[in-house]
């Protein structure tokens, strides 16, 4: 029997709240820090490792964040969430993104339908179009090849597959698989879509229209921007576009398409990578096989997050580490920094998963809590940051625990050897360097010099950013945000805080308006 | 008599923690609000203004600021600076970087040389290099134009001429100024030089070298991939290639270049946009003439910063509310929420701007300060961000105060009317949307529905966002963080917290580690 208790309700919560706070100089110098280095670590899928030894927890820490993934009923509320329980309560709705790359428990019949089987229908569906667009089955007018894919939608339907597309090009590139360029047109300003427009062919382009409504607004108005330049250039768009979006959508039986492949309202757009809104633009970039093992990736890590033993389960394990940097250490946010240049926009992806999913305070019953919830969530890639904003995270008055990405090899398989080493060697030695730097610091009689050390972080690290890793990575956070959520007694599914903005920006447009918002209308020209 | 008084030891200081909290949703609502949107408003250059309706205060707390400005020396501590006083004492260096868009008191005279001429002759170096390539009488090997120009460079050589350039390249490309694509390599991880060089047609392209010191690791990194990728093409990478340095660096007099231009230790990475290391790649992409009106924009707002009055020192005022809402509302991030596109990579260069300057632990003379310093600092372009992370700040826990910027107009000239309204005019009424729903939030009974409000934000207007507005833009920010600093009684302008990781990944790289270190140097295949 699951029990959807508020956090500070848990025995745990008091056990977490008496803690001794850990040293992190003393705990990482020395062989006792080798030590750690060695053993605070948790195998991921994709060849990646989690590793916590800069984290600030001892073996009494993780005693206790044991027992409260114990008493939170974690393992089971996963379960419960992939066996098809209605866990977005919120918005009445099954959570199953997690059904899109693999079968977890039990088979889950919504509306009529088996929801796993449905999953990979759509994807079966879009790799049989994507043969035929590589093939050069489906054409344009001319009878050519589309040379370049532009995904067309906002936030879940942009930031996620956006990134996911990055973090692959290179990679794809360098391993004879990569096929079509990819574009995204995202903000309802007007600038994007002119100048992704002005940058391809679109003779030789295919557009993917991205809303599970069918109604969202940015994304029409992008869509009859896209259409307007394909009328100009004397082209057909209906055979230019194709659509992902939800059965009941306006867009899902319309002639306007080549084509419409469906998600549904128990996936959120926010973890929507790994459905039809990833699977269509990705596979089509970099073939249906590059997507599969992606999704292999997501499903294996998603297999660890149900380990019962927190030391082995490194989804969980990252959670309740970020619970207590968030709820009893009162560090309000958390960088990403991967130290590799294809995860660019993955921070901002990460920006929209936790923020989004875990910025609340009311519980899953609508009753404010009394504890702080999820953290601003921020990054760049490594080194550039370095050069930016680190100077803050390391002498700040502020601590920011730190979630650090590395991998051994480079993707390009390009490398030049300065200084006795190569510039692969030289990313890795920088955030090996990092991490102990922030953890021990250094003393200096010039405090201006002076590094406090005490400033936790983790590290991820893996051969390469493969597919597997990449779909590894991805689910990790995924699940990370989910257990959080649980901890935290939210619903970390639906997002009735976007609602109000768009509310008035209608009236705005319906220059239906007084006050204050009548006079920054005026000011805005509208 | 300039006093550097630690920011608590001011009696404003207590006058700021007696004052009473304001309530945004009262003084935002009806005719107040009204009154208010129209009235908390001052000009800036560059047709901007800024506009602080939406945060937390009220006439009581400007009277205290403006105390506060007073107090504190602001403008006579800004006089200063542009003077020539060595205000970074940490590094023993004057700090001139307003001396590159104009001048503003007496003569500065260092080293023998009056600044202000220097770095105009650098900039008329630049132009007059710049026609040249334009015209075609500096062309490559072929005798053919160059098309492209590649900055190599990273933290201010990178992000602020990145997202400078970013902002205009649409506006040029519009107005018939567009003479360049600009491309950037930052990163030492190899992967980020491969995928710009894969990118771009080496035997048109221009690659400047920018590194003050002459030794940025990464930049020597990647100028060595970017000369083995024009040896491969068969090219004289001499030909291909300028340095901006400083007249010391072994960059300066090297027969590696086509040309060197210079600036000077007294010109920080971050605050360099303006000189010679934002001015030839800026100037390459859109003509010398483009950039002389950023650097306009600049200097009008520059002068707008010596304004005593608070209520119409928009710099001075947006850096007081700052503080205010940092050391006494206890928020410790700030999102910069621009909504244009062209902006896109703004707030990544205000990151490093503000965090770098700001994010210290110790004041000016190297003693520990009881107070929190710089806010972390994120963002994304709007309407992006509704989609993503605008759920946290309308209903997370944490109250995270909020810089929009908006225009009347976009810079590309295309648009569509959907649902009888364009693109551009959704666009502007979101962000009115958003500073009233953040304001003033909504009551519900449905909690999951209910909006608290009282989450305070600023706007800066503008008509368009154009090489003056964009100047405007950037010293506003600049100056701003500059004010904050002074309040803090920090040296703003040296970065001591990013050698420690320095010194450590040098250490990996010689194999002269022990402890953890290596075993993540080995972990990480080192």
């Amino acid at each position: 029997m699951i029990r959807w208790t508020n956090f500070d309700a848990l025995e745990s919560y008091k056990a977490l709240n008496a803690l001794n706070k850990v040293d992190l100089v003393k705990e990482m110098s020395g062989e006792n820090g080798a030590k750690r280095a060695a053993e605070y670590s948790v195998p991921m899928a994709g060849g990646l490792a989690f590793n916590y030894a800069a984290k600030a927890v001892d073996a009494d820490t993780l005693k206790v964040l044991a027992q409260l993934a114990d008493e939170a009923q974690l393992t089971e509320k996963y379960a419960a969430l992939y066996n098809g329980e209605m866990i977005n309560t919120g918005e009445k709705r099954l959570v199953l993104h997690q059904l899109t790359r693999g079968q977890l428990g039990s088979d889950v019949i919504a509306d009529g339908v088996n929801k796993r089987e449905f999953y990979a229908a759509q994807q079966a569906k879009i790799n049989d179009f994507v043969a035929k667009v590589h093939s050069g089955e489906i054409a344009n007018a001319a009878g050519e090849k589309f040379t370049t894919v532009v995904q067309i939608g906002i936030g879940g339907s942009d930031l996620g597959p956006r990134a996911m597309y990055l973090a692959l090009e290179n990679w794809a590139k360098n391993n004879g698989c990569f096929k079509m360029e990819a574009r995204f047109i995202s903000n309802v300003d007007p600038d994007d879509a002119a100048a992704v427009l002005k940058s391809i062919d679109v003779a030789h382009s295919l557009f993917i229209l991205v809303s599970k409504s069918g109604t969202t607004l940015e994304t029409l108005t992008n869509e009859s921007f896209v259409k307007d330049a394909l009328a100009n250039a004397g082209l057909d768009a209906s055979k230019h576009m194709v659509a992902v979006t939800s059965e009941t959508s306006p867009l899902a039986k319309s002639s306007d398409y080549l084509a419409a492949f469906f998600m549904d309202d128990y996936i959120g757009g926010r973890y929507s990578s790994t459905s039809a809104v990833g699977g269509a633009v990705l596979s089509l970039a970099f073939g249906s096989d590059v997507f599969a093992r992606f999704l292999n990736g997501a499903a294996e890590e998603d297999k660890l997050a149900r380990n019962t033993d927190l030391l082995s389960n490194p989804d969980m394990l990252d959670a309740l580490i970020g619970v207590y940097e968030r709820n009893f250490l009162g560090y309000s946010a958390t960088a990403v920094l991967p130290y590799s240049q294809a995860l660019s926009r993955f921070p901002a992806h990460l920006q929209q998963l936790d923020m989004e999913s875990n910025g609340k305070s009311v519980n899953r019953f609508g009753e404010p809590v009394d504890y702080v919830t999820g953290p601003v969530i921020f990054g760049e890639p490594g080194t550039n940051g370095q050069h930016s904003f680190y100077q803050l995270l390391h002498q700040g008055t502020d601590i920011i625990p730190l979630q650090f990405v590395g991998f051994k090899n480079n993707q390009a398989g390009m490398d030049v050897v300065i200084q006795n080493s190569t510039s692969q060697q030289k990313l890795c030695a920088n955030v090996a360097a990092q991490i102990m730097a922030f953890a021990c610091g250094k003393e200096d009689d010039n405090r201006n010099k002076y590094f406090a050390g005490n400033r936790p972080s983790s590290i991820i690290i893996g051969e390469q950013l493969t597919p597997e890793a990449l779909g590894a990575l991805l689910a990790h956070f995924e699940n990370k945000v989910m257990f959080q959520g649980f901890v935290w007694n939210l619903n970390s599914f639906d997002q009735e805080g976007v609602q109000l903005g768009k509310v008035l920006a209608k009236r705005v447009l319906a220059h239906e308006t007084t006050g204050a918002l009548k006079v920054f209308s005026d000011l805005l020209g509208i």
